[in-house]
This record gives structure tokens, C-alpha cells and sequence, in this order.
């Protein structure tokens, strides 16, 4: 493991989006401080932590100069133009393009699913957004066919992008990792999606 | 006007997301074939379309060779990578990040509100999504909480990303361009986002 310096990550352990960071971090090899932000004592919610981030997310990365990046894509990514192997955000033009619509189709189409379920029947987001709980039953129902179409898709290859792993296997795995939370498991006949399921995490980066 | 070979631009004229990239080829000086693709007679959802995108959007670009590339922000990515001047996603790593970052801080907390309020009224997409019209409801009061935020924001500088053009404002107007059709505008006192608005129009690329 290499030591990173020059910024430090405010993380959360249970966050989605801040473990995308750190299994990217775990893929390059790389290891960097972290700033331990509490969702329990709303930390993140507090004058001082809105200051650098009205967002109020995680991932978060501070420069040595005081500099902010928050979303997890924009803090990988500048991860990856710092340390590019190895890649994980694809090699030529038509590798990224492809990777990056991947990502997008992950995190529109099916993760947005599962994020919305949570925000709209979560005590924890009641205080930031106007729920609306049958919202959050409709995104249960189509989800449920963007399994049938990622499952579809996962029988023609092993990653998510293509033959090989990438971000985009990191994104989903961090995203829809949270599908048991949300109560929006995948059916026992989506056995693609599994086995996809258990390939990532049979990697080291998984556990981080 | 330099016109580019090897692939095609499957678009419609009012679309929000095609509009991205036919803005993004106008800001690089570049020309493209088109190939038109009509919502009103359902083509996007025909067999044919769908054997190239199963998820029926556009835009979309087809190489010579066949190969797909779907989701606005992957095609510009390629052509940036196939024409990087003027540079619309950044300069430095640090660049890259903010403009990452803010691309994403636009399309998720600010235009993904005025797409799923017209996604959840429109009878258009009746056939493709669980429609909650209280949701649309919900998105309309809090889409007006990210505009004060936006209008804040824009108060320190001309563009989104920093102080100059780049492809978050590409993003942007073309998304929030929808907000008519939305019957989500702005107040009248979000001057600085109505500033911003007229500064993006007053470009020629604005109007392709």
C-alpha cells in the first residue's frame, strides 16, 4: 500500500458513496487519512462541515490547501489522473466513453432506484427532502425491471462495462450494496446479477 | 465549421440531452451527420432503435463499425478526447474534479428534479415509468430550495464550474432549459441564475 498525501477523505463506514472511494482507493494499491464524519450525530449536517460542503455529503477530500471535492466520481477521478494504474476508468476514448455511459446508465437508471427508496422512507431524510412515500413503492416496482435488464446484460460478460473490472463495478457495488436497507433485494431468478454480486465481492477492495 | 467522419449523431430537435451535444459540437467548431429520430411517431422505442438501445434515449452516436455509444456526457467525453480544443472538462486534475463535481451537483440536485416532474405528468412517459404526480409535487418544492442554493452560488462567479465556459453550463442549459415545459421557472428575484441564463443564450452554440 502506498501512502497517499496532499488531501485527506472525510469518511463515514457506512456510506454507500464514501466506500466507492475507499474500493477504489483498495483497487490502486493507495491508502490516505481519513476524517471520521458521524451521520448518527448528523456531523454532517453541521454549520462548520456545510462551511466547506452545503451539499451536506460524503465523500468529501480536502487539499492540503484547503481545497474541496465532494461526489465519489469527481474524487476517483482525480484519484485516477494522480495515479493512473492501474486503470479503472478505461484506456482510449472509446473504453472511457463506454465506461462513463455505463456509470451513468448504473447510477440513473437502476441505483437512483434504490437511493430515492431510502430518501422517500427514511426518518434520517425527512429533515432535507419532501417525502413521498408511494414515490418510494413506484421506484420498487420499475426497479425491479432494470434488474431484468442489468441481469440480461450481466449474462453476456462478467463486468458490468466489459470484459474487465472497472469504476463502474465499484459504483454499483457501493450503490446497490445498499438494496438490503432499502428492502429491494433482486429475485432469486436473477442468478447473473448474483454471481455478479459475488465476483466483486470475493475482492479485497470489497471489505475495505 | 470542420466537419467529423466516423460516426453519426442519432438526434431530435427537442430533446434537452441531444441538445447537450449539438451544443458541445458547436462550441468545439465541429459538424456531424445526423440522423433524426422522432419522439411524436415513437421511433426511439421502435424494435430497431431498441436492438441498439435497450434504453430507448437519445442521444446516441453509432460508429462506422457499428459500435453504440449512448448517455450525452459519454459522447462528449469522446469527442473531447477526439478534439480536445477548446477544452470544455478541464484543464488539470484539480480542474477536471471541479468540473466533475459541479456536472454532477447540476444533474443530480438540480435538473433530476425538472426531468421527474415532467417524467411524472407527462402522459408521454406513461408507457415507461410508475407515475406519482404527488411526487412531481414534492420535486417542485425542492427544486425551488436548489435554485436559492444555485442562485447563491452564482452570485461569486459567471459560469458554474469556475470563470470560464464549460461543458456544466453545456449541462445545465440544456436541462434546465426543460424548467418551461416543467412549469418549474425560477423566481423573479434568482437574478444571478437569470443572469447566468442570459449570458449561456447570448452564445451561438445556444442556438443549434
Amino acid at each position: 500500500m502506498q501512502k497517499i498525501t496532499g488531501f485527506k477523505l472525510y469518511n463515514n463506514r457506512n456510506g454507500s458513496n464514501p466506500k466507492r472511494v475507499r474500493m477504489f482507493l483498495a483497487e490502486k494499491g493507495l491508502e490516505v487519512d481519513f476524517e471520521p464524519v458521524s451521520f448518527a450525530k448528523l456531523e454532517h449536517r453541521s454549520p462548520e462541515f456545510r462551511a466547506k460542503n452545503p451539499m451536506a455529503t460524503l465523500p468529501m477530500i480536502e487539499l492540503d490547501d484547503g481545497t474541496i471535492i465532494t461526489e465519489s466520481q469527481a474524487i476517483c477521478r482525480y484519484i485516477e489522473d494522480l495515479y493512473p494504474e492501474p486503470n479503472l476508468f478505461g484506456e482510449t476514448p472509446l473504453e472511457r466513453a463506454q465506461i462513463e455511459m455505463w456509470n451513468r446508465r448504473i447510477e440513473f437508471d437502476v441505483a437512483n432506484y434504490i437511493t430515492m427508496i431510502m430518501k422517500h422512507t427514511g426518518e434520517f431524510f425527512a429533515p432535507v427532502i419532501t417525502q413521498v412515500p408511494e414515490y418510494a413503492e413506484a421506484c420498487r416496482t420499475d426497479l425491479m425491471k432494470k434488474y431484468d435488464w442489468l441481469n440480461e446484460e450481466l449474462g453476456t460478460r462478467d463486468y458490468i462495462a466489459g470484459d474487465r473490472f472497472t469504476v463502474v463495478d465499484i459504483t454499483a457495488y457501493g450503490r446497490i450494496g445498499m438494496r438490503d436497507s432499502a428492502n429491494a433485494d433482486w429475485r432469486k431468478d436473477h442468478t447473473n446479477l448474483q454471481a455478479w454480486w459475488d465476483r466483486i465481492s470475493a475482492r479485497p477492495s470489497a471489505n475495505v
